[in-house]
């Protein structure tokens, strides 16, 4: 779809379709939805990322909490937005052994103990092995610095989705 | 459930209770967890409107667009929130004849193009001739004030909401 496409649409169409670019949090979409016309995907995008960079640190938190654990009960109960669904897919999270499942939930327990948020990771851009070993070393990063590289993984998930809903053709949305 | 339960809740926990406090818009529960522990039912409302207040107009423009309108298409098909369906339910929303329906669908269009975001009513202190009398009334009223005043409608929906929940047994929810 073009960009006029895209500016031609009212809240109620913008939202059924970008609400999801940041994960659960159709409030983002909605409130980029103020910031039309937009020129091209890069300034779409950027409005998405400017009103990320200007919550308060709770609301960058909370979209943290928005997000599903990697390989976690919402994708063994079948509840993954479609989105997440297909990442995690991708990356072969969706058909681990028991004992890589086990070894990953209890990495995943550990981190959402330790951060206070679930580990988010850009699904695309990893398999899940280099998943796992990411798990282990950012556990061990500050926490400051760890909500900085988790928000930097929901804009490039973000970056993502957002760059496939250009390309799509609208008839198919 | 009393205070302590809330207070004992990880934020996945938190998240599913309080989730739809503010319609559609978890990311704000998700946020409001940041503060625990809260003294008190009013300590917990006061930090979600806390929130509130601090976003952005577009965020809380966004808020609104993330509501449903009143006796709308949603309601049709079928796809409100649980809350939306019992609220529209009890003030009568969910029976009009054809002809109230088409007069509140007209009115939530000509609502919707002026202001940009949808006609938010707490319903449950309303009733369909008094939601209809006062989408009139409110479809005359200057941007800045419609913005307050729908911000204020949200704010009281997620009061009763809160105290539904906080009333609930936890084992029910």
């Amino acid at each position: 779809m073009d960009i006029e496409k895209v500016n031609s649409m009212d809240f109620g169409e913008f939202v059924d379709v970008f609400g999801n670019v940041i994960e659960r949090c159709p409030l983002i979409a909605a409130a980029v939805w103020s910031q039309r016309p937009f020129s091209d995907l890069e300034d779409l995008k950027k409005h998405f990322f400017a009103f990320i960079d200007a919550l308060p640190q709770s609301g960058q938190e909370g979209i943290l909490r928005c997000h599903p654990d990697l390989a976690g009960s919402e994708l063994r109960r079948g509840t993954l937005t479609a989105e997440s669904q297909r990442e995690q897919s991708g990356a072969g999270l969706t058909t681990l052994g028991a004992d890589e499942r086990l070894r990953l939930e209890e990495l995943n327990a550990r981190y959402r103990a330790r951060f206070g948020f679930p580990f988010v990771l850009a699904a695309r851009f990893s398999d899940r092995a280099a998943a796992s070993r990411e798990l282990e070393r950012r556990l061990l990063c500050p926490s400051a610095q760890e909500l900085r590289t988790a928000l930097g993984e929901v804009k490039k998930i973000g970056s993502l989705r957002l760059a496939d809903l250009l390309r799509a053709d609208p008839a198919k949305l």
